[in-house]
């Protein structure tokens, strides 16, 4: 569907048009008229004449020009009605502001069902229903009930919820914010935020691209969509903060859009995965968006801090330290400029302290200093309102400066009242500025996180493995959903995975010693000796079970399990003996483990095995497909990934292997999408080239 | 000393009145004047005759009338004369501008000693010198250079930081916070923050403290103050923001003030012992002042979201939960009042959704009938600028609803520019509110936070144990001084501990069969023999290890062991055997360590212990005196404490026992200075009534 005409048209009908000030309908007509739109707008309506000086008609039909785009405030039995004879007159992009279909259930359930439909039918673009509409400032179109018009810029805003965009337009007002577009999406009925961020994506006007999220729908599709987006050819930033994250959250969530909220940890995944960027704040997203859209990818992480007052100085120190970035060390020919420039007694570093009675003259020579400097990458500027201090002179160094570096500024001018026209004169200039110095910290920080995942490229979307064994895990599926037993018998499940190379503690069952020697021989390494007898239940006490057989021993062990076994049960039938390889303690306990949920599908989980797990919560989820570097990434983000590298003279252990059976893993999942929960607890990753044990495993089928 | 008059002076000296317009000495003057102070103001310039229409004085001697307060602002070398002179005067109180002293080390130090003591001689209440000065709004009082006075309000600000509260002023402004007393107190070579705390644990005027830090010097002694003000009899929140948390944060900070900063996890102890706010960021320490200023104790954690919004309704339950609050769950009446006031359609619960044509009116309903709801302890006010939205009539419902109950009411109107009429009504009506709702959540969360620990009541302050050797402790000591051996032998270093009650593994050294039996019998567990005597080096080698011996084995064992060393060495003379009782596997191992710096004194950590320690940095300190709630508390603050609780089946370990020896630690330390560094570890830790046994130890003591 072309999203051309949903922000770009020439020619809009308002149905509902509503003469009655206040209304929604009146509100729409109101707005873009104000707005300064300049192409053609019809306002829709039976009973009117004229409204805002423009001729109303009865219906769509009786509009005797082309129209673009409709835009539809009525009750919502009557939308669908509507929509036919708008794709009938060849309408090319719709915004539903009714309310009423899927959020309320049943019946209006139906009716989106049915507006989805005939929006596919004639190809119109629309948004809604349940939605405030969408602004595009660049060319004065209104087409929502909210009156605050933002200024054009380079944001575009996507929003879940309608009644946060006045909000938000209220909060760009205030900190200087202009949109290249802003919508609210509503129900999604017809298109989906994917279609939208692809448009945006390939948008001209766009150079961030913030969201407010509480549900998404397909996420294996929304990590592809989106990553094109954030790690392609002109990669783009986006922003999103994502709602719902508590089971309480989630609840509040489900009785406002219909929809449920997924599990907080698998939507981490999608973020990490798909390389969002995710704010943990209204705040944040605005901090970010500020940063992101007035300054170029930073290259590298090394922070100068050019402030007035040593106290911010420290703080924004801190904040550094704290948010991954570092510190930048001065070059010689920065310290000997700014030595002359200031007093003697001063301690010349970094923060470089200018001095309360700094002018703007004296911020300028150390600003071009730090950013001629080839050890520094960022440049925080803090400016505290003294008596000396020249507020909009200082502002005015700073755009100077922004406009000749390739390095990020990033301004924070602390207060909020006299501070202010050196603040408008930043935000008019489209320098990033932060009221306080640690949010220009942690937006700076987060920027360099994404220049990082965008010179990382993007992840390889497939691999698949080929020595697996589909058969067998297919009948072994077809066998427990025949028996309706949809917790499948831990062999079973070892076998299952064991198929797809997933590496269990290795056994054999054998009925002479040298079967037995030979075992262990191959393995070369101890093991276990278990006789297998359908007489004999315990076996140990029997003495049916023989811990620490190695090679040297292989043959007489076998000899003594059964000699012992048959003085104890002289009359049980003996059939031979498993030989299992024994579980190695120079290795540390994970767990890996799976879900599919109705929403988000099929996650991945690791963490760290053993009692551990619960006091830590040391886990993470991925997303499948997992590649070797979603897996790698994933493996990075628990704390316990410190045991892998070996600490504290212990080996390191073989990553490689455990990064290879969560690909395994991953590729399982999909080909059985029958499976709908697995544990494989404890698996032991052993030192680096021993590979990885699962030592025990438990699947889940679907009951259908 | 009585800082009264640092506060309430009825005439003022400002020493170093200049003439020159923006200089600190006319500044001062034109501050005094210009901020409608009503006592007496006396430049003292030698040069001129007459300042802002005042007559000058050519010295502090030749004003002809009582000084209470002087304001010096000379160069730093005539700063002692004058206050000489100001103490034969009979002045009572001083705030020293002039800079030049400690923090530019050398001479500079040795005039800030003098400093100290001529104001000890004539009881002169002085803050500075290096600082900006201090303002008393109530009665117009601007003895500082910073030309911006705060308008009068209920939260007092002490900084170390001068050239920060200008911005804080300005932030202050903006957000409509009011100032009881603000002062920067720069290198604090007269009085010490804990003075002006005490003073301001009184001042009726002040309702909450906010703090900036960056050092202190005596943290037992500030603990001891701060706790008595945040849990007295009339508490007083005291909020801090403390900086140079990270070692670059510390090197800023050395270079600015002259004062080293502290290691953070010890400051934390310290906020957690004295009861007082941490604060992450500026914004925070705004956000807490004004939500604890305005509000009264929260009884519980409740929490009830009224909005016109969902999507704001669900960012600000997400935050609920994870500030550790609880979404209240509403009783029946406030159901039924609530589907009367809103649609049939509307799902009625928490967050309460009055829907974005909310007017004033159905606010007011809403608002009204949570706050009578005993199921809800505070209430989160919520508005987004909707096209009905009544903003200004809505701060009027809020300030109506905040004047009729004891419930903390955060209003949070999300914008900055059209909400801006509401939330200057807010502000001059003394209601909490928040730019972002997130904030008034973390806000309210730390104010619930506050509120327990105000009615867990103060810790008792001391205990001492009785049960312990100080002799010996001391002895040895002396005796590795004597050697100059400064890390104390692993057997001596646990010893010493042992001394104090700190729990080892039990041993005995026995010569008889019979006394092994009774060692063992009497600590009733599983021992190790270890063959003694002067000839044997390797015991194990020749059968000298004897693992595993239980109670009915004792005496068997006692003879195996001299039977195979016999066999072994028939030459070797033997003394005898030492029991030892073996570590138990049903525990887990911990670490207790302490250090002891030359800035913070001594301090305590715990954490868990072995590999993961490094692993997950799952440790805690505490500053002595420990006493059991301190214990308690420092326990509940690593993850690791789950494990005491007894996880997955395991049972619950001896957590009482762990406490007693925290405490007995703390005396040790208490009471030798000279030990300086301390480990155990590992500690393991047994079930319930089993205790603990320290497995290794070591001391290192002080070179001097």
């Amino acid at each position: 569907m072309d999203l051309k005409y949903l922000f770009y048209p020439q020619s809009v009908a308002v149905i509902g048009a509503s003469t009655k000030i206040g209304s929604v309908g009146n509100d729409i007509v109101k707005n873009l008229v104000s707005s300064g739109f300049k192409g053609k707008i019809y306002p829709v309506n039976p009973n009117a004449d004229k409204l805002y000086d423009l001729p109303c008609y009865k219906d769509i039909k009786s509009v005797p020009h082309k129209v673009d785009m409709i835009v539809v405030a009525v009750p919502a039995k009557l939308v669908t009605s509507v929509l036919e004879d708008a794709g009938k007159k060849g309408v090319k992009s719709a915004v539903i502001i009714s309310s009423g279909f899927k959020e309320i259930g049943g019946e209006g359930l139906e009716m989106e069902i049915e507006v989805t439909k005939i929006c596919k039918k004639y190809h119109i673009a629309t948004i809604g229903p349940n939605c405030l509409g969408l602004m595009n400032p660049e060319i004065h179109l209104n087409a929502s009930f909210a009156a605050q018009m933002p200024h054009p810029g380079e944001i575009a805003f996507i929003s879940q919820s309608g009644a946060l965009c006045s909000a938000f337009l209220d909060y760009g007002a205030g900190l200087g914010v202009g949109f290249s577009k802003f919508m609210s999406i509503g129900n999604k009925a017809s298109i989906t935020e994917q279609e939208i961020l692809e448009y945006l994506a390939q948008d001209e006007k766009t150079k961030v691209i913030m969201m407010y999220v509480e549900q998404l729908d397909n996420p294996i599709e929304f990590i592809n969509t989106v990553s094109k987006i954030t790690h392609g050819a002109n990669p783009k930033p986006i922003i999103a903060i994502k709602s719902g994250r508590t089971s309480a959250g989630m609840e509040a969530s489900a009785s406002h859009t219909g929809s449920l909220g997924g599990d907080d940890a698998v939507y981490e995944a999608l973020f990490r995965q798909s390389g969002m960027i995710r704010a943990n704040s209204i705040s944040e997203l605005f901090d970010y968006a500020s940063v992101f859209a007035n300054n170029p990818l930073p290259k590298g992480k090394r922070v100068a801090i050019v402030t007035n007052a040593g106290g911010p100085g420290i703080i924004t120190t801190d904040e550094v330290i704290a948010q991954g970035l570092e510190l930048a060390t001065l070059n010689e020919k920065t310290y000997t400029i700014l030595r002359e420039l200031l007093p003697p007694i001063v301690h010349v570093g970094n923060p470089v302290d200018v001095l309360g009675d700094a002018k703007a003259e004296r911020y300028r020579i150390a600003i071009d200093a730090v950013l001629e400097d080839s050890n520094i990458d960022a440049v925080i500027v803090i400016l505290t309102p003294q008596t000396m201090t020249e507020i909009e002179d200082t502002a005015r160094v700073v755009i100077q400066a922004r406009a000749k570096t390739q390095k990020p500024i990033i301004a924070s001018f602390m207060g909020l009242i006299t501070v202010q026209p050196g603040v408008k004169l930043l935000q008019s200039a489209h320098v990033a500025s932060a009221t306080f110095p640690e949010h220009a910290v942690n937006a700076l920080a987060r920027y360099w996180d994404y220049a990082k995942s965008v010179s990382e490229g993007k992840e390889p979307w497939y691999k698949t493995f080929t020595d697996v064994d589909r058969v067998k895990v297919k009948s072994i599926i077809l066998e427990q959903k025949g028996k309706k037993e949809w917790y499948v018998p831990e062999p079973k499940a070892k076998e299952m995975l064991a198929s797809y190379g997933l590496p269990f503690l290795r056994s054999e069952f054998v009925s002479k010693a040298e079967e037995a020697e030979n075992f262990v021989k191959k393995i070369n390494a101890p093991c276990v000796y278990k006789i297998v007898s359908p007489d004999i239940i315990h076996k140990s006490d029997v003495g049916g079970v023989l811990l620490n057989v190695t090679p040297e021993k292989a043959i007489e062990g076998y000899e003594l399990i059964l000699k012992r076994v048959k003085f104890n049960c002289p009359d049980a039938k003996i059939e031979g003996v498993l030989c299992v390889e024994m579980a190695q303690p120079d290795g540390f306990e994970f767990i890996i483990g799976a879900k599919r949920d109705k929403n988000m599908g099929p996650s991945i989980m690791i963490g760290l095995g053993g009692i551990y797990v619960e006091v830590f919560k040391d886990v993470v989820f991925g997303i499948p497909p997992i590649t070797q570097g979603v897996a790698e990434k994933m493996i990075l983000e628990i704390k316990s990934s410190r045991l892998l590298e070996g600490v504290r003279g212990k080996p390191q252990l073989d990553t490689e292997v455990f990064i290879d059976a969560l690909m395994r893993l991953s590729q399982f999942l999909e080909e059985f999408p029958e499976v709908v929960e697995l544990d494989m607890n404890p698996v032991l990753v052993l030192p680096k080239g021993q590979g990885i044990r699962v030592l025990d495993a438990r699947i889940v089928l679907d009951e259908s």
